[in-house]
C-alpha cells in the first residue's frame, strides 16, 4: 500500500512482561512491593464521580503541584507533571533536543533513550560505561545536542556522585542536561539543588518506584521556570489534558505522607542489603546498587538460563539479550518473603 | 542562553477556560452535563488500591478493549486506546503524516490540527469551508500527505453525509484519512463500517463527550489491524503506559451501559432542538448542528459582546477572535435548567 511508505517506522521500547496470571513473584519491572500511602485510598474514596464529566484541572494548578512544591521547596512554576517519567522524558526530548547535533547518553542505560531519539529523529551517540559500569564525566565534554543519563543508572544501579553530575552539567551549559532520577530515593542524593545554579538542567522523578504508584502514571520534571514553560508549551501542543482527574487526586497523599514514604524506602534498602549478602553467597557478582534492584551476573550459570528457570518457578526477573549485559539479570527488590522465595529458587538453580 | 536556540518553539493549543470558582454554568468545552454511567461509580469502588503499585495492563489486553470490541463488533486488534482523542490524533499525526507533502484539513475546524502539524513539523494546507460552512469533498482531491477532518465538524456542528466521507476516503487511497468523530453520537452516522473497505481510514472517537468522562481522558481509534499496529508501535516508542489503571477500569461500564448512554444522548438532542427554537427566537443564526453544541451568531449584537456579558453572569461559552468565525459563539448544550438560565441571560443582552 502506498500510504505505508509514509508511516514512521520504529522499533518500539519493550517493557518488562506484565503476566496476566496471578501468583507470580514479579521482580521484573522495578515496581514497589508495598502499597501506596494509606491516604491514597482515602483520596480515591473521596473522589466525586460526577466531576469526571468535566475535563481535568491543569496540573500546575492542582493540589498535586502544590504538594510537590511544598515537598521540594520550589515554586509550582518549577514543576512539570506528566504521565509517568516516560511522558516527561519524551516531552523533554521533543522540546529540547532539536539542534541536529547528536545527544549523548551511556551505552548501558535506560533502553528508552535510543527509542525516543529514533521516534523523534534526534541523532545520538552512546558513551560506553567504563569496565566497572561507571559513567565517565569526561566522555561528555565534546559538542553535543544535549545529555541525558539516569542517576542511579539503570539497569546497573550505580550512583554517580553529585560532584560528577555537576561536572557534566557545568561542561554542557549550551545544551539541556537531563538527570533522570527515577531511582534516587533508594539511597542517592538528588541533584535538585543544582537547578538553582544551572538554568539548563532538568531533574526528572517519578511516582512509579519509591511512591508505589506505577499504575497511576505520574512523573515530574523540576527546573527553572523558563525550562518548565518550554516543556509546557510543547505538552500543550500535543495534548491539553494528559493527567486525568484520578491521577491528579490520588498523587497528593503519596507526596504528603513523608513518614510512610521513608518507611517503605527504608524497608527496601534493608531488603537490598540482605539480598546483596544472599546473592554473593550464591555466587553472584554485582555493582553496588543505589536503586530498588540489583544487576547481577553469576560466576558459572548463564543469566539466560537462570532467567528461564526462575520463570518456570513463577519468579519473573528482567534479562536483556544485549551486548555487554547479556550475562546479567536485573532483580527488583521485593518484600522479604518474595526475596526469600527467590533465594530458595536460586539455591536449586545455581 | 545558547540552549534556548534549540528549543522547539510552538504556539500551543488554547483549551477553553476551566474556571476554578464554582457556580459557573459551563457551556464552553462541550462537556456532557450528565454524570458518567452508574456502573462507573461501582467500578471505582471496586478498584484495589494495592494494584496501583503495579504498572497498568496493556490497553489492548484489558476489559476496556473487550467492551469496545463487543460494542462496535470489531476485533480488539482494530482498536487503539489513548489518553483522550487528542492523544490518539496526536499519535496518528506522528505515525502517518511523514510524506513531506502537505496534509489537508478545513480552515474552520478543530483548532488542534494546525498545532499538531506545527509541533511535528508536518506541512499543511487548509481547505476553506464553503459559504454555508460545509466541507467540499472536491477540495480534497489534489495530491497530499494525508487528510483529517471532524464529522460532525467543530466548531460548526455541521454533519457531512456518509457518501461524502466515503468520497474523500476513496479519492485519497494513497494516504491515511482520519475521520474525527468526537461528536458523532449526537445525531450523526459513524463512518466505522467503511474501515472494512478502506485500509487507509482511521475513525477516532472519545469518552469525553457522549460518555461523560472528559476527566478520565479516554479516546480510541478504529481501523484495520495494520493501521492499529503502526499506531501502537509509535505509541510504545513514546510511552509504554499512557493509560492508567483507573482509566482502564472506569471506562468499561461507560461502554457497556448502552441504555444509559442512549438516554443521555437523547436528552442532549432534545435540549438542542429546544435551544434551536429559543436561539432563533432571540435573533441568532446557526448552521444545523449534529453535535452537543450550537455555533451561533446574532443578527445585531457582536459575539464578543455577548461572550463577555454572559461571562459577567457566570455563564461561560466559547468564542474565538479568529477570521471568519469571530462573530460566532460555540454554545455547549447543557441541562434544560442550564439552558434556561442561558436564554434568560441572553434575553437581557440582545
Amino acid at each position: 500500500m502506498k500510504w505505508e511508505e509514509n508511516v514512521r517506522r520504529v522499533v518500539p521500547y519493550t517493557p518488562g512482561e506484565q503476566p496476566e496470571k496471578t501468583g507470580i513473584i514479579k521482580l521484573n519491572t522495578n515496581e514497589n512491593p508495598y502499597p501506596p500511602a494509606p491516604g491514597v485510598e482515602a483520596a480515591m474514596a473521596a473522589m466525586e464521580i460526577d466531576k469526571l464529566r468535566l475535563y481535568p484541572a491543569f496540573p500546575e494548578k492542582t493540589e498535586l503541584a502544590k504538594a510537590l512544591s511544598e515537598h521540594y521547596r520550589i515554586g509550582t512554576d518549577q514543576i512539570f507533571i506528566g504521565v509517568g517519567s516516560d511522558d516527561v522524558l519524551s516531552m523533554a526530548f521533543l522540546t529540547f533536543f532539536n539542534s541536529g547535533q547528536p545527544i549523548f547518553f551511556p551505552d548501558i542505560t535506560y533502553s528508552f533513550y535510543d527509542v525516543w531519539a529514533e521516534v523523534y529523529k534526534i541523532p545520538y551517540e552512546v558513551k560506553p560505561l567504563d569496565e566497572s559500569f561507571q559513567i565517565r564525566p569526561q566522555d561528555y565534554t565534546q559538542p553535543n545536542g544535549g545529555v541525558v543519563f539516569p542517576n542511579p543508572n539503570a539497569p546497573t544501579g550505580e550512583l554517580l556522585s553529585l560532584d560528577m553530575v555537576e561536572e557534566i552539567v557545568r561542561n554542557n551549559r549550551d545544551v539541556v542536561v537531563i538527570v533522570d532520577e527515577a531511582y534516587i530515593d533508594f539511597g542517592g542524593t538528588s541533584a535538585l539543588p543544582l537547578i538553582e545554579k544551572y538554568d539548563n538542567m532538568l531533574v526528572v522523578q517519578t511516582f512509579s518506584k519509591s511512591r508505589s504508584m506505577a499504575g497511576m502514571r505520574i512523573g515530574y520534571a523540576m527546573g527553572q521556570p523558563r525550562l518548565i514553560r518550554y516543556l509546557n508549551d510543547v505538552k500543550y501542543s500535543v495534548n491539553s489534558y494528559t493527567m486525568n482527574t484520578a491521577a491528579l487526586a490520588l498523587g497528593v497523599e503519596a507526596v504528603r505522607d513523608e513518614a510512610y514514604f521513608e518507611q517503605c524506602c527504608h524497608k527496601i534498602i534493608q531488603t537490598r542489603t540482605r539480598a546483596e549478602q544472599e546473592l554473593a553467597r550464591l555466587g553472584f557478582q554485582f555493582p553496588k546498587s543505589c536503586a530498588n534492584f540489583i544487576f547481577a551476573s553469576h560466576k558459572s550459570v548463564s543469566a539466560r538460563e537462570i532467567f528461564e528457570r526462575l520463570k518456570e518457578n513463577d519468579i519473573y526477573v528482567r534479562w536483556w539479550d544485549k551486548e555487554r549485559i547479556k550475562n546479567f539479570l536485573r532483580i527488583t527488590i521485593g518484600t522479604e518473603e518474595q526475596m526469600e522465595a527467590l533465594y530458595q529458587a536460586l539455591e536449586k538453580i545455581v
